[in-house]
């Protein structure tokens, strides 16, 4: 029962071994990194974008191997400027980190010692969203398409106040290894292509998929969570329902 | 002698109390913030943001506020891709973190127990990254000129691995209200506005600032630092030189 972001963890320790200085490892030809002159440019000319301001203003590295759920609610809820809880070290401030978002109500949805034991599945994460006041809705791509998901995604990427978090496996977009979290950014309609902002910066940095690929690795059977499929959860906010 | 950042932390406690839920203070109306439709053209029509994805892809909150030194360091070393510490819960990945950069040897420039406390200050910020394989020259404002200034900013920000990080007057900005460290990522000619990636993310979003009105926040003296003015810090990576 190896949940989402662990198994990649665990598998890598034998593959990567030898890459001492190259931070991250290599984007496989089907990924294109933002910052390269090809993912800027698909940022300028992207036809959703409204998601990626404020979550690049939120990006954070996930704290543990097993927490790229949880960084990922971080990013959408400090993005999505819902209430906040306090930090010792930022009074008066507040806001979200990996430290403060879960506690006892969240525990009886998936308890901090799973979490960071084996991570999350995408029904714990739409369920730890669903505590904050935000409107969460999961879809298992199993039950939905590559259309519904293209036109939701964009829809979502394209209005203020909404987001995008999706659960897939990176084996199938060509990344090591095993089932991940992160929000989507945006999207570009000509390219067919979008940004995922991977929290796991240590190792990979954010990438342009084309949606055709990333669908294809939602749409695969995730055994932590009963062999259902991986997917995506859309958020919005009260204040853009 | 209180340095960067931390006497932001000391006057603020009688100044924001009573904002509970707007989790950042409010701009005033000479900043531009980055995910509003104004900051999203700016960097858009951008004429100098090499360094912005780099940058953003790697943007970090300050983890106490004395730390937007600290902060401001970690995102530029990351950024430029020079080799990285381990990180014991990332193994075998390495990346830079805010508990990783510092050592016996930058102890022997500034001690982390007197970040802890005070901050650092321009003289330290490039001492520190000297520790590392850059090229970085220290620029007091004092020592130099806005013509200057916007020029060089320009330039660096223009190209590859070059890198801006600027030590300012929060208040002089109409900001809240200490010394601060923070990189810029971006400069558009028509607005005459550099881009902050203001790393105390609990407190402000980026923002764009007209190139006069940073310069006069960095034409100031700092007590911590003898009185010298503040400034800026260009950083190359040998690779980039
Ligand atoms: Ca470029
Ligand atoms: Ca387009
Ligand atoms: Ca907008
Ligand atoms: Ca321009």
């Amino acid at each position: 029962m190896i949940a989402s972001c662990f198994r990649a963890a665990v598998l890598l320790l034998g593959i990567s071994i030898g890459q001492a200085s190259a931070e991250q490892l290599p984007l496989p030809d089907n990924l294109i990194g933002a910052a390269t002159d090809g993912g800027e440019a698909l940022l300028v000319g992207a036809d959703a974008r409204e998601a990626y301001f404020p979550l690049a203003d939120n990006f954070v590295t996930q704290k543990t191997q097993s927490y790229c759920g949880v960084a990922s609610m971080v990013m959408v809820l400090n993005a999505s400027g819902v209430p906040a809880p306090p930090v010792p070290e930022y009074e008066p401030y507040r806001t979200f980190t990996q430290d403060n978002l879960l506690d006892e109500r969240t525990d009886a949805i998936v308890s901090r010692d799973t979490i960071l034991k084996q991570g999350m599945t995408l029904d714990e994460l739409g369920g730890v969203l669903a505590t904050q006041p935000l409107a969460v809705v999961v879809k298992h791509a199993g039950d939905t398409s590559l259309d519904d998901f293209r036109a939701m995604g964009r829809e979502y990427l394209d209005q203020p106040g909404h987001f995008v978090i999706v659960n897939y496996l990176r084996k199938a977009i060509r990344q090591e290894v095993g089932g991940h979290i992160s929000p989507l950014a945006a999207y570009d309609a000509e390219a067919d292509r979008f940004l995922i902002l991977d929290v796991a910066r240590y190792k990979y940095p954010p990438v342009w998929v084309k949606a055709e690929d990333l669908f294809a690795a939602m749409n695969t059977p995730d055994a932590s969570n009963g062999d259902r499929t991986r997917g995506f959860v859309l958020i919005k906010t009260k204040a853009a329902e």
